[in-house]
């Protein structure tokens, strides 16, 4: 955790640097809405609220603002000047994690709009603003056949890399009626990220055991909707159905992958015969095709425990760097990890990303 | 897994083995509806269903059925002679885990009659049959108050070791509801022990992201539950409030509690202001009053990769053993764990089970 980059070097070596988790915002509502159908401009940007669990200093750092007070992640010079030049990124992967709502909101036409709307955004506004700014292009996983069109209309375009969509969902993301996004995805040679925030909102279902009752309680289990999303596109078949399928697993922590691969692949043992499609151990398809990235990096009390962590899971070829900035709890690419091996720490901080996104 | 301990050696060697997840249940329902009130007698014994997950075997041992067929784990002989002769195990902790859905049950007068009734029939049947059991008594957590008076009524009674409750819940377990409950675990001096099962059924709510489509999946996510419920447990200022409060999460697994634990002291730091009554990291509260049972364990690649983890949990003060003989998944006390260190071996084969159990 660190709440401020301030103070640090500017400078960070000879070596490249990927950030996979960046957040930009529009400036103000209308950026979005005057880019929607008539009938849906007149209704404004009603998004679903969250379940009423406060963060004391509020997700966004406030020191990220514009000089006028603007949003955190709203101006691209802002976001240039505090995190690219500062601490020489080379692709900033750009997801806006705000309208990710619309994947749990109950109109699915407003949904739609909202996805196509912010896809518009992104591109001409955000990716012709800087070089070094990669695209997520956003979808709405309530409405498969519609998320699958926007794919197929968006692709191609100059610098997006990936679809993004919510890891809240109230049917599991492994399920069959998602798989005309990851045909389209797949098609349009993009890999699908999966990212938090609406979980507890809209019609996206409750977490394990009930609802959270604070912001603590609802960002550490966070992490639960991942491993559950995870072991769903795994023993439902989507990996095996779409063999060129790669997620990107974002800001859902990387602690928790050892334990669950270990569990998936001694329970694929025993029960190996309930799920056909799965012909090798699921850690497997994970190894080869899906990464997670490193914020909020878990913070064992020894280095070296995270280094064990880091070796359980084959970090070399599964985690990439992001900072989630502007975030409250943004991790710096100075700091947020101890002294790793040269090789490991050249594959997290870029080589991973670049063989995904084929920068 | 082990899905016979057949043909491996009857002795233990000198060290004590006491085993904490062992299932019995009623050889027929009768046993039970027998000792119901007369209104609840007429209706037998409907429990909630699952949500259509077969169990390709079945879910317990074949072979641990009794010679004319009766239900594995019904028999006192049969696991006397299958399970504490053949390892030498010095106590069995027994849980009845069908009944343990009462938990979820709509009609909360019936699961307070089963409740009363399992711990009658307990008391009455399986106890008396040899010293070598302890027994668990079951509560309805969906009547806290009717609970609270159960555990009262049932506290004291010759080998009654713990409470036991399901981890499905539809209000995570650290909220205030249940706190009538543990005061009254507090005042008999009891650990509250939690077993998995009636997920999915009942009025239990969804897992996180939605329901599970496949037995595979529904087992491998079992271990969010206890992840969900220990965190509400501490961020809700259960383990606080009652300072003598002690928990036992049963066949949860164990892999993820590393990570559970960092996640949380990390986030814990940035977030405390909003959670007073955490006066500490939360690591602390669950190193000195939580416990885990080891069965299923996860089986890394390597042997050291086992060992890192039992290190990162303090598994000789936070493991013990158990074999959830007899499903299917059961672990052999020779088999379940690779060559540990004397010390380690003591703490999770027997130590830290006679401390927690004062034996």
């Amino acid at each position: 955790m660190d709440q401020s980059m301030e103070g640090e070097s500017k400078v960070k070596g000879q070596w490249s640097l990927i950030d996979c988790d960046v957040h930009c915002t529009p400036l103000y509502p209308d950026e979005i809405v005057s880019r929607l159908p008539a009938y849906f401009r007149t209704q404004g940007l009603v998004l679903p609220g969250g379940p009423g669990l406060p963060h004391p200093t509020g997700v966004r750092r406030v020191d990220a603002r514009g000089p006028q007070g603007e949003p955190a992640g709203s101006l691209p010079e802002k976001m240039r000047e505090q995190l690219l030049d500062a601490y020489g990124v080379d692709f900033a992967v750009l997801i806006e994690a705000k309208l990710l709502t619309v994947g749990v909101h109950p109109d699915t036409h407003f949904g739609n709009e909202i996805a196509r709307a912010h896809n518009d955004w992104l591109r001409e506004k955000w990716l012709p603003a800087d070089p070094r700014f990669l695209g997520s292009m956003l979808i709405n996983l309530l409405d498969p056949t519609a998320a699958a069109a926007e794919i197929r209309r968006v692709a191609g375009s100059e610098r997006i890399v990936q679809v993004v969509m919510t890891s809240a969902t109230r049917i599991p993301l492994g399920d069959r009626i998602y798989w005309p996004i990851y045909e389209a995805a797949c098609e349009a040679g993009l890999p699908v990220a999966v990212h938090p925030g609406a979980e507890g909102k809209g019609v996206a279902g409750q977490f394990s055991a009930g609802f959270p009752a604070s912001y603590l309680e609802w960002h550490t289990n966070l992490s639960q909707n991942f491993m559950a999303q995870l072991t769903s596109l795994l023993c439902r078949g989507a990996m095996s159905q779409f063999p060129e399928l790669r997620f990107v697993m974002v800001e859902g922590g990387f602690g928790w992958v050892p334990h669950l691969l270990w569990r998936l692949d001694k329970n694929w043992k025993g029960l190996r015969s309930t799920v056909p499609w799965l012909d090798r151990p699921p850690s497997e398809y994970v190894l080869e095709r899906v990464r997670f990235t490193s914020q909020p990096v878990e913070e064992p009390p020894s280095n070296d425990q995270l280094l064990e962590l880091l070796h359980m899971m084959q970090a070399e070829r599964t985690l990439m760097f992001s900072s989630d900035y502007p975030h409250w709890d943004n991790d710096s690419p100075l700091r947020a990890f101890p002294r790793l091996p040269e090789e490991m720490k050249e594959r997290i901080f870029w080589k991973n990303a670049a063989e995904l996104y084929r920068l």
